[in-house]
């Protein structure tokens, strides 16, 4: 246990002592042969995250919109037309990223609180008959309001058409903690990071590639260096990197993915389901709403919770944060505000979201919610109770 | 925040990010400058801690049970009588200590809950005409009762009647968590260590010494070497060591005195008073009783409660172990089974004791208690919010 | 002193363990004032470092090579002409970088081991009088060739003809290691990057601009978001960062700007000239010759020596790392299998750089090359003592 | 590779990386099952390093003079006799400490570079027909002389005469360097600590006892607690320990058990010797002498080297100190002055070895020692090139 309360942010999340030891690596030659044992091994374990046989994974030093705009500027080309659906913030991003790079970008907007609208894109997909459209882009996880899309929804969509757009997935902020299906739900680039559900130091996006994806390099004209595939695929394939490598994070990766493959990932979406229920049951308790419009579309990684009419979210965050030294997620964008937001995935336990609910707590009451103290900390622990198990602990 | 829960036993504490770091050190050459220029200025700020400007700092790489030893067999012969009271399982085991020393023990056996019995000290003072006795032994902090003794009304019972005995107090357990004033009540061996109000790993004693007791090392007759003052006063006095230092230990010493004078010892005091009153808050919302018998022996380092009667705590401690993944103290000595003790010391605070009282909460629950989910946390709630401060987070 | 031998590559470089702790940091929110504390005056830090007062400083959580991208995609539009020298691996790779971005790319070639060509420069600039150039990039240091080229003269060359073309320079391996002027020598774009002169882990660009760079962003046409200047700007404008940011490489940054000012800058180039030369002496008691044509053209942070004839440098290398376990640089590009090189930058000392050249002249005398061993360590030694100083040791 | 030039003490060693975060370990409950499962294997492991089946191992948190004083006080009486020769610092030490705990000492001082005098004790003992001698103490590798006993001598002398005395052995900077053998040896009683062949910091003292060291611990009357065997064998063989246990340096202790057994030990001691004599022919290529009066006395873990007429060696050894920032072990006792010490022990490889050597090397030059720079280097270089194996790294 730290010095520090476990934040309560959607990522990056709280670092295990055990990954923050992993990561102190002192530097080696990245082109001598530990390197290669050392990183080999980390893009095979990727892949079973990915639950994919088919894909190739890349991986890039950079945060997660570094792996979106390599998804795009390596199979796209300039005025190409990309189907895709705001909800949320981090939806948004990623069409900004799109029309900054010269697409053509099809835009559904959604209310935010709803799941990519798979009814709609296969009438768009449908509709499309020149298959102009090249790719569809899904937000797995919208961590700005906490909803989980079915991917596999749109697949179909996809499917129903027989459209051949390339189906690209930010799931930054749900691989390796919600179940993820690379090769079950047709995907062909999932775009994830290393500070969520690997529990890790920000600073590597990490992408997995179906082969569509990778024929698909070879026709487009989005200019591309740092995040050019070829060149990493060409380095990778001989154990090298086309610069230099971030080596505490890949050590890190590979700690990472035996804390992982320890648990069971099986046993990681159980947790982070029942620590994601406990969550729900005490915003029930309080009187509160989740954005996320529908129980299908609860995420496991996050919630968030708009704050009774009259009250300023931003004003609890701060206050949770500057009386009690908690640090929870603010409401972006249209929900500046009126929602805040709690992270609640990587290592962490039962005790440690109870610590956050009783904060959360406090601070509402200080602010005089109309909510009763103690009320959401005893109804997760009722949950926590009834639905506990011995793996209650996070990783060691 | 790491991977763990935090501990709630009383000591080896949770450490602190920063101390882990601060301990984290390469061999330098003991002999040294560099050595001379780390461990000086700790010595230095030992005594501020102590609260005291004459005396003399001694640190062993031993336990705190290397320092008991080092206090008597610095100052005391075979055959001599020292007065101590037995009221827990510290104190028991200062006095077998003794006892294996050849010392004549005048054991006062006095409740457990009980603190030191300063009138019956002064009786037995008064009587001792002869000045037979040659030190009074005191725990300030009994660990197993979570029971504070006031030393200085020992003081003032030793002073009552002239006596010369060399006064000595073990105060493992409150040192840099609790008001303790070495000159202010005339002590003359403190002894403490590395791993509770320092926040550090266990393996150092640390000792305070008057010029009293410095003085009774002439003629003390016990042998002794590696505990020797002499050897490390000598030793100390050229900034060296007698034999090879601790030097990881003293690097932590160094951040962690920086990290208490940060804060403030007042603060520090303040902040474990709040986090220790509101764990009897949440004890007294389940109905249940403390071991320490009346308040002002209220330890605010740790709180030992009984458990209703037909219920054994090391069920509960094994439950809550095994379950949640949280570990509490377990009863004691006689208090073995009947009692549990809550740790509420070091660098902690609101947030984590919330998480430590709704852990033992679920665990009493899940063993039917006849206690409220919840109760418990909302009573500490309650009295955080309105005894909060903006110092509520511990060490950075 | 860490279980490893030193690493003789010209970066990453051996990282103090006073860094590795720096860097090994439990995630705080990034939104939070905590992070805005630690990342202003870092940028601050860096302007130092570079000797700007006007400049403006940008990161990325990206490699060196992520912050050419940068450099060039945030002034410049398709089809805009540059010119560059290429004289080595590094600015060959800038060059392709360009071309692949679609820009003009007018090349200089030169010898390997020349420096940057300021008079043909100057020829070309004062030809261009429809000012088609818009930028001339430079490689400060040849990290293949172990070239320092002066870009002071290359400014005199853009001087001489009042070329307004922006000078871009690629300082990733001078930067903080030797002397280097921003404002003095007129640079617009100073690239460099967290893993060579800062000694920490790979991760980070740091870039410096001057106002005539921010001014060309607006016309600028090549697409950008991750490397948007203007995001990170304006996001850095209010204590933030416009995606998740490098929180650990940013602590690290913060500790390695503290070892740097408190050795001076001024005394960590003196240390870095006297190591090379401790090497150049080396070579020379070998009868082996540097890459680098003439000594105004030696680089302080790493030497490219050729072998003699009839022998192949990657054997060497490969037999000083499986013999003796120690990385040296291998030969890149043209000089692949005709030179090594061997890395002198960072925290490193006088000690240091000898256990490297006794271990590479083993491994040459293991392979019959025609050198006297310790005579390389003997030539340093004399220029050492007769040079050393007690700043002898690296950073704490 | 850390920031520090590599100390050539002869212990505490240079901590590898490795080590230094096996130790950083967050507080566990010392209580509870996790502690158990670290502590027992490396109980095992122990007894492995001292080629012991039948001995027993425990463990306390101190130095190596602790260690001393538990073998004593656990199995001695006052006024019982013991036999031991003094032929350095650490002779002597012990021989004070068994005086000060007051035994009757039957010193044998024998000129320092000698080892233990196997005939006079033979001779002795045979003399001591009524056993009066308790114990024969003998100290394996005298760290002042860099002299190594044959310890299956003295066990050969006690037979002689069939002596029932205990055969207590000081291994302190010899276990799991050089080979020894705690049942092949017949050895009561082996004294050692965490700093010098297990690589870790200070603090904890390590002992094998065979069961005839175990059957006197009942008629031993000298005053023990800390150091009583009986408590910690008690509490140690239900999986505990009877004071706050050094939870960091048991954690340290099961990986640098690993380290150790990765390697081999055979290979450990095969690389010390190799280190070792790679500084043996530097001394002799310098013209000096060895304090070990002959080969079959050479320590593999430190050499002590006299310093020519007219020479201090502390002048030598601080100018190494001030000028190139690298600690080498002072003459100690009628030594001081006359004679500077290379600790070559540890997780050390031939490239560290030798940057020890050329900083010597220069810092006699710079004194005018009547040395050829880069002879010694050279000499050792020569050695280790024609002795190298591909084992020449230490443990990562």
């Amino acid at each position: 246990m730290s010095n520090q309360n476990p934040v309560f942010i959607p990522g990056p999340t709280n670092i295990p002592d055990r990954l923050l030891r992993a990561m102190q690596v002192q530097t080696i030659d990245h082109r001598a042969p530990d390197f290669v044992q050392a990183f080999a091994p980390v893009l095979e374990g990727l892949k079973q995250v990915f639950r994919s046989t088919t894909g190739q994974i890349v991986t890039f030093p950079s945060s997660g919109t570094g792996g979106w705009e390599a998804a795009i500027s390596n199979t796209l080309s300039p005025g190409d037309k990309v189907l895709v659906a705001r909800h949320g913030v981090f939806s948004h991003r990623w069409i900004d990223l799109c029309q900054r790079h010269g697409l053509d970008v099809q835009v559904i907007d959604c209310p935010w609180g709803s799941g990519a609208p798979a009814e709609r894109f296969q009438s768009i997909l449908a509709d499309d008959r020149n298959h102009d459209i090249r790719a569809v882009l899904v937000t797995h996880n919208e961590t700005a309001t906490g909803v989980r899309s079915d991917i596999l929804s749109v697949r179909s969509a996809m499917d129903a058409s027989a459209h051949p757009a390339l189906l690209m997935v930010d799931c930054v902020s749900s691989l390796a903690s919600m179940p993820f299906e690379f090769d079950g739900w047709g995907v062909d680039i999932a775009v994830s990071g290393s500070q969520k559900g690997f529990m890790l130091a920000a600073g590597m996006a990490i992408l997995c590639l179906s082969p569509k994806a990778l024929a698909a390099m070879d026709g487009a004209r989005l200019p591309r260096t740092y995040f050019d595939f070829r060149d990493m695929l060409d380095a990778n394939a001989s154990g090298g990197f086309p610069y230099t490598p971030p080596l505490q994070l890949i050590c890190g990766l590979q700690e990472s993915l035996s804390i992982l493959f320890d648990e069971g990932l099986d046993n990681v979406y159980a947790r982070h389901f029942r620590l994601a229920e406990g969550v729900r049951r005490a915003v029930g308790a309080w009187g509160l709403s989740l954005v996320a419009q529908s129980p299908d579309l609860y995420s496991d990684t996050v919630s968030a919770v708009y704050v009774p009419d009259g009250f300023d979210s931003n004003v609890l965050t701060n206050h949770a944060y500057d009386t009690y030294g908690v640090s929870f997620g603010i409401g972006l964008g249209q929900l500046n505000g009126k929602a805040f937001r709690i992270g609640h995935l990587g290592s962490l336990t039962d005790v440690m979201v109870l610590s956050g609910l009783a904060t959360i707590e406090m601070a509402m009451a200080d602010l005089n919610y109309p909510i009763q103290l103690g009320s959401g900390v005893a109804a997760a622990q009722e949950y926590f109770r009834a639905n506990g198990t011995n793996r209650s602990r996070a990783a060691a």
